[in-house]
């Protein structure tokens, strides 16, 4: 199916996923006019520079005014505010999607903020993170093989949601379709995890008398374990407090195995550990070969 | 200072450790001959095949007869039954040492074991584990810019010292000194607590009922932060147990900061949760910097 392109795309934060999305969008040929909304005079100036935005909004009325498309791509934290901003200025035509690393909390504040606007209203997570953040970071290659999570409502429109999902495929990602709450519960698992469980060690690391001597020995395996703690402290404090109970649960259950560990350790059962190592080794060697 | 070439290199496990050593001594012109001693007969032929060594030995007594220098290469765990086993064929000039990843343990064992032969003991540990084993990933440059730590004890022979530094030198390592108890603190924190973490998400998540579908959306930051459960189980269960006692108290550590980090996510604390973050990022980044 041939896909028009959007008259005009506004972003909403024109960081990593925001400005990769302009990127990808344009080289499709699927945007003519891209305008870009952010905090960070400097960033914005720079996606202009850069020419990932074709214009820097001055306002909100202005930039929302004939708009097709908005992306929010901001941290979790910021949805309900700039739902509540965009939300007076939304055309009947304009459709609504974002970017946001958790689903059920962006949902719930959709449907508090966007009111009738809902049926035109795509939830959306690409998975394309990265420990860099910033414009500067920002390819149209970001998406390509990536998976794209859409996680529709009962009110989302077919043809709405068509179109977003049609975009994000010209942006080469691997769509796919779940519940908010499904979402939730898988990126806690894989995601919102691993990143408190890295940003904690290092923590503690760091926190050390002695951290330069402990870091001067850390070799590529911690390098690699904590590379996610790298990541944008705001972002994932914002996640981290949107998914809490999904997260919360998953600790706990990491919590356990944790102390299941030790016991095993301080029990010298070298049996039951070396299961454990070879059970996680198989895994991921499946899922590397499966991937 | 001109070094001379050893006449009879012995190595007991030909795996990665072990081989790139072979490999990297040999390429330096400074071992004539190296004899391989192993458990896995398919691994000990593929290293002849490879090069890596030039004779399979078929027995100790064969094996240690005019050997320059032994290097066991071994999972923490197998070295009691191996130096119990070299100690009545070591000849009054060849020098002991190891590549073990824990130390107080190995030099326990050589002081239990080693008796007379104790002050020609070289405790050591090249800090270059891969998630990969075997000979087939064996490598010359393994060891080029990687730490090397000696954990020389009173009783060790200076010449012997230097002897084993200058080996491990002219395969490119960076050699440290410290005590044995040094070192087990300062790797516990850096590795095997960081080992124990990746193992314990990864089995976790494989664990679930629906595992392949969690892993399907698993992207570049779990991948690597998983990166170290695909080592060997041996070799880290034997870690696990030797270092017990100063892993525990880390793990303990660890737990606490989790606890800490959970209470934050309940109470909804995002500025004391964005700290965390952004001091674990911080020092992240400038340990990078620094190395």
């Amino acid at each position: 199916m041939a896909r028009r392109s959007l008259d005009k795309l506004v972003i909403f934060g024109v960081g990593l996923i925001g400005g990769s999305f302009a990127l990808a969008v344009k080289r499709a040929g699927l945007a003519k006019h891209v305008v870009g909304v952010g905090r960070s005079r400097a960033n914005m100036e720079k996606a202009l520079r850069l020419g990932v935005i074709d214009e820097l909004a001055e306002h909100t009325a202005g930039a929302l005014r004939g708009a097709d498309l908005i992306l929010l791509a901001l941290p979790v934290g910021q949805m309900r505010r700039v739902m509540r901003a965009i939300a007076p200025y939304l055309e009947t035509h304009t459709v609504v999607t974002d970017a946001g690393s958790t689903k059920q909390d962006v949902v719930a504040i959709a449907r508090e903020c966007l009111a009738v606007h809902l049926k035109r209203f795509v939830p959306a997570h690409p998975v394309a993170g990265a420990e860099l953040s910033g414009v500067g970071a920002a390819s149209a290659d970001l998406f390509v093989n990536k998976n794209l999570v859409l996680t529709p409502l009962a009110q989302t429109d077919k043809r709405v949601l068509k179109q977003v999902k049609d975009l994000w495929e010209a942006c080469g990602a691997r769509v796919s379709e779940m519940t908010p709450r499904q979402h939730d519960e898988i990126f806690a698992a894989v995601s919102h995890l691993p990143h408190l469980l890295a940003y904690a060690l290092m923590d503690v690391i760091a926190s050390k008398p002695n951290a330069a001597k402990l870091l001067n020995y850390a070799a590529s395996g911690f390098r690699d374990f904590t590379r996610i703690a790298g990541s944008s402290p705001e972002m994932w404090r914002d996640i981290a407090l949107a998914n809490r109970t999904t997260l919360l649960n998953q600790l706990s259950v990491y919590q356990k195995q944790l102390k299941r560990i030790a016991d095993l350790i301080r029990k010298s059962d070298g049996a039951a550990l070396e299961n454990i190592f070879t059970r996680a080794r198989n895994a991921r060697a499946k899922w590397l070969l499966d991937k």
